[in-house]
C-alpha cells in the first residue's frame, strides 16, 4: 500500500501546484487590467516581467510532475483522468497568463491619446471571469461537478457583456472618430477577457470530465460562442 | 513481444488521427477566410456546421484514444511523451477550428457594409499560418524537431504581418471614419490569423519535446509576441 499512498500524495501535490498557479493567473489579470486602464507601467512590468515568467515555470513543472507521475506510479481510471485533465489545465493557465500579457501591455500606447474612454464596465467582465476562474478551481479541489457546471452558464454572461461592450464602443467610435484607438483598444481588452473567461470554461469542462467521467466538450449543436 | 507490436500500431494510428485533423482545420481556416472576405454565407455554413463539429469530434477521439493507451499499454519514455503531445496538440487543432469559425461567422455584418476593403493581405497571412500548420505536422510524423524549429521562426514573420496590418487598418480609420466597422472587422481576422499560427507554434513545440525530450517553451525572457 505504500505505492497507493504515495499516488494520492503526488496527486494533492499537483492539485496544489495547480491552485498555486490559478492563483497567480488571477492576480496578473487584475493586475493587468488595473495597468491598462490607470496606465500605470510599473504594474504592467510586475505582471509582464514577475508573475507571467512563474506562471510559465509552473507549466513546466505541472507537466513534468504529470509525466512522471504517469510513467511511475501507472494511475488507472479516475486518476489517469485527473493526471491528464492536469496536463490540459496547464495550459489552460498559461495560456492566460499570457492574455494578461497582451492586457497589460498592449494598450498604453492607444490608451494615453485619449483621457476620457469611453464608460465600459471591464473591471466588472474582469472579476466575472477570475470569479469564473476561481470556481473552476475550488470545483476540481472538492470534486465538485455541479460547480463546475454552474462555470459554462457564466461563460455565457460574459460574452453578453462582451457583445454589449462591442456595441457601445462601436457606437462611440461612430460618433468621435479622434477616440478610435482608444476604442480599438478597450474592444482589445474585452476580447481578451472573454477569452480569459472561455479558458476558465475549459478548466471546468475539464473538471468534470475527470469527476463524473463524462465529456461535456462539444455536446452542444452550437458553434462557438465568440463572434469575433 | 505482441504488446510491443499493438502499442506502435495504436501510436501510428494516433497519428494518423492527428494528421486527419490537421487537415480539415486547415481547410476550415482557408473556407473561413474566403467565406468573410467574398461574403460567401454557404461556406461560412460549411465551416460552422460541418468542418468545426467534425473536428470537434476528432478531439474526443484522439483523447480517448490516448487516454485508453496510457491506461492499458502504460507506455514508458519517448512513448509516453508522444502521447502527452496529442493530448495538447489536440487541444490546439481543435482551438483553431473555434478560430476558422470565429473567423467565417464574426465579420459579414460589419464586412457588408464596406464594398471597398482596405488592401490588406490576409490572405497571405492565411497561408503562412496553415504552412507553418502543415510543417508542424510534417515534423510530428519525421520526428523531425529541427523542421519544428522552423516553424518558431514563421512565427515571428505573423508577428510581425499583423502589426503591420494594424498600422495600416487604424491608418485607414483615421482616414475614413466610414469605414470604422469594416476595419475593426479586418482587424479580428487578422488576430485571428496570428492565433492560429500561434497554435501551429504549440504545436511545434510539442513535437520538440517528444523528440528532444527538451522543453522548449518559456526559454526566452521575451515575453508573448501577441501585443493585442
Amino acid at each position: 500500500m505504500v505505492v497507493r499512498r504515495q499516488l494520492g500524495e503526488e496527486l494533492d501535490q499537483l492539485t496544489e501546484r495547480i491552485l498555486f498557479m490559478g492563483g497567480l493567473v488571477e492576480s496578473a489579470v487584475q493586475k493587468g487590467l488595473r495597468a491598462a486602464l490607470e496606465r500605470q507601467p510599473g504594474l504592467a512590468q510586475s505582471v509582464i516581467g514577475e508573475i507571467e515568467p512563474e506562471i510559465n515555470a509552473l507549466e513546466l513543472e505541472i507537466d513534468r510532475r504529470a509525466l512522471d507521475l504517469m510513467a511511475l506510479q501507472q494511475p488507472m481510471a479516475v486518476d489517469l483522468r485527473f493526471v491528464a485533465a492536469a496536463l490540459k489545465i496547464s495550459n489552460d493557465l498559461e495560456r492566460m497568463g499570457d492574455l494578461a500579457v497582451n492586457i497589460a501591455e498592449g494598450t498604453p500606447r492607444l490608451l494615453s491619446q485619449s483621457h476620457n474612454l469611453p464608460a465600459v464596465d471591464l473591471p466588472l467582465m474582469s472579476r466575472l471571469s477570475t470569479q469564473m476562474l476561481r470556481s473552476a478551481l475550488d470545483a476540481l479541489v472538492r470534486r465538485d461537478s455541479g460547480l463546475a457546471r454552474q462555470v459554462l452558464v457564466s461563460d455565457d454572461q460574459v460574452d453578453t457583456m462582451r457583445d454589449e461592450i462591442f456595441d457601445e464602443l462601436m457606437r462611440a467610435m461612430a460618433r468621435t472618430p479622434e477616440r478610435i484607438e482608444a476604442c480599438v483598444a478597450l474592444m482589445f481588452l474585452a476580447r481578451n477577457l472573454e477569452r480569459i473567461a472561455d479558458h476558465a470554461t475549459n478548466i471546468a469542462e475539464d473538471v468534470i470530465f475527470w469527476v463524473e467521467g463524462v465529456d461535456v466538450r462539444h455536446h452542444s449543436a452550437e458553434a462557438p460562442g465568440a463572434a469575433h
